[in-house]
């Protein structure tokens, strides 16, 4: 090897590697980030479908075998909201306004990224599995935890407009500018593209303010937002393709793929 | 008013105020922490089994209408972690390893709080409910629920002890000294204190290097650790002497008080 070779392939060993499926709306979250700030990584795409996430080479970077996960040198961190922290902490390229060094603005993205784990995301992802992952799983859907995820939903869907979205500014807790909190939910809500149409308009179409919220989200990260969501929009025209059908009894592998990330 | 008095009130007035019901488990967690920090505040008791979270006046606070919460002056606070961080960070006097400065502590430290969320926490609550408080509730138990939430409580303490707790300090992610995420997740396996000591010690027993954490979290938090666990041990004395009595289907108001501050 001569210097050069070596000092690219340093290079390439010390940068910042992202393991992720893109079906996975946390991994989402983290590419459209790194993407929109211009950090440089290397994408290193796990197929849940395939087991890879429970790989012993994987479990060495995040022992839970979940993605997102990544490996910045030496130092691996796995859960996606402190993956994004430390993101927006470690490259001083990063603007504040993804998660503000003021103390008190802090604090409250903070209170939103707490308060997601046990509302929105508790009812999104059950509601999506058991109205139309489920079959596709080989599993019998289940009405009863699909209304309650609903519920759950449509209530946190509320609190969001009712109390995250009621600043001056068009993003979470008064943001004129997206912070991470905006990106994570957002990501957790494009789940339901996968649902049926008119279930999506039930549950969505009274929140105008969250919808709102959602276009002003993806406004902000163009074009990465929909060039990483492309994944999720050819899983939905199958879904679609599926539903008109009407057979729900069989799958192939490439949906395989698109259910087991939404676990 | 004479000028001291006034100088008294105003200090009064700006001092940290809390809202916690000690029977919830992350209102203790913040109630030890402020004083194993000598932070001066005031303790407002909300009355969980009165409904006081839902009043008007506390949804000024905290418009969730949920226990812990803070007032800092104007600035208004809920969510148990986004508590202690902004505790940690806004109060010079705290020690560095609550929540260290350091980057890369800081980032594994938020990555077990997150974990909390989706694992620990929705496993021990929904564990003690269908055991032992769903009856005082006048609502029926539910085998199936508690034996998923016993899976994901077992399962959760595996990885504690396996993963978290595998570094070379007695706290988690290596710590030689507790940080929040100790406290926090310590205090939600004090709720276990609630359940049938033979239903505790399966599920902790197996567990050694868990129940040494738990011993060493105590240990260096004493004595706030456990006079404000203190109303716990009691409605614990209560549970067993109904258990001792048969008497599942009587219940008291104080007990209703234990009851709803678990949901």
């Amino acid at each position: 090897m001569t210097k050069n070779e070596e000092k690219i392939h340093q290079k390439e060993e010390m940068k910042l590697k992202v393991y992720v499926d893109r079906l996975s709306q946390p991994s989402r979250a983290i590419l459209i980030f790194l993407k929109v700030n211009g950090i440089e990584f290397e994408e290193i795409k796990m197929d849940i479908s395939k087991r890879q996430h429970l790989s012993p080479e994987f479990k060495k970077i995040n022992p839970m075998g979940q993605v997102p996960a990544i490996a910045d040198g030496r130092f691996n961190l796995f859960e996606s909201h402190a993956i994004l922290v430390y993101l927006a902490c470690a490259f001083p390229g990063v603007a504040d306004h993804w998660y503000p060094a003021d103390l008190f603005r802090r604090a409250k993205i903070n209170s939103v990224l707490d308060w997601h784990h046990s509302n929105l995301r508790r009812g999104a992802a059950p509601y999506v599995l058991n109205t139309v992952l489920a079959p596709v799983l080989g599993l019998p859907l289940n009405p009863q935890a699909a209304a309650e995820a609903e519920k759950l939903l449509s209530s946190s869907l509320s609190k969001i407009e009712s109390i995250w979205l009621q600043g001056n500014g068009k993003f979470l807790v008064g943001g004129l500018k997206p912070s991470i909190a905006d990106l994570s939910m957002v990501c957790e809500i494009m789940q339901l593209e996968l649902v049926d149409e008119k279930d999506r308009n039930r549950i969505l179409g009274p929140h105008k303010r969250v919808l709102q919220w959602i276009e002003d989200t993806k406004n902000a990260t163009r074009p990465h937002f929909d060039e990483v969501h492309e994944v999720l929009f050819r899983a939905k025209t199958r879904f679609q393709e599926r539903r008109l059908m009407g057979a729900s009894n069989k799958t192939d592998s490439s949906d395989r793929a698109a259910v087991r990330s939404k676990m």
